[in-house]
């Protein structure tokens, strides 16, 4: 598989995902991304691409968005890996929300990701509580 | 979206699917997926159809396989849903193994399982200790 990223490739950039998205660095975030990347998130959501990205993850450092990993990262014997987490934001005008979520990501050979595809339904979402 | 399962279909089709695997019920758990139901496990893996799924959740059986989800069920906005676990089984001649897998599973209308893709690399897998 000479063409894939190696499995810590994968892992060391959902790593930093996560970690960005933390710190709210948005243009770090749109980094980890090859300029062909699509984002469907939820599944079943119109995929998002381009300048629709670069607004996706403006939003979601304005909405104070928090990830926390709830497993160990997995790879694949591919160039795909899975990021499973809860997420914490507030959307403008409303209530802090949490969604039980997971990002399945394609990346390209250099270890940008170019597709995300998010898991999680209308069960998957609850207000944030303070436990 | 007429055509998709609804969330707790496919919810219950992945409880299922936990609980058959662990009471040893290989028809069982044959009956969760459709006929023309596709394997790919791990991703990057040749996939596998009809007989060749029989014989690989016979082998599971075999293999005293014991599931663990690590986190709750992920559903989607269409007819994909996630289960995230860690499992333990015994290769034939071989030590008890851990792996930590994630399987992403597209459902038909009925909820019954079409495609099964298995996130688990390489640096997943390790001797299950007694811990």
């Amino acid at each position: 598989m000479t063409d894939a990223p190696g499995q810590s490739a994968m892992k060391q950039a959902l790593q930093a995902y996560v970690d960005r998205i933390n710190a709210g660095d948005a243009a770090g975030v749109l980094a980890l991304f090859a300029p062909d990347a699509v984002i469907e998130d939820p599944i079943g959501s119109p995929p998002r691409s381009g300048e629709a990205i670069a607004a996706w993850f403006a939003d979601t450092v304005a909405y104070g968005t928090r990830i926390t990993p709830v497993a160990p990262l997995r790879g694949s014997h591919s160039s795909e890996a899975l990021l499973v987490f809860d997420v914490e934001f507030t959307p403008p005008g409303g209530e802090r929300l949490r969604i039980r979520s997971a990002d399945a990501c394609q990346f390209d050979a250099a270890g940008r990701i170019t597709s995300l595809r998010a898991f999680w339904g209308p069960d998957d979402i609850e207000p944030a509580t303070s436990d």
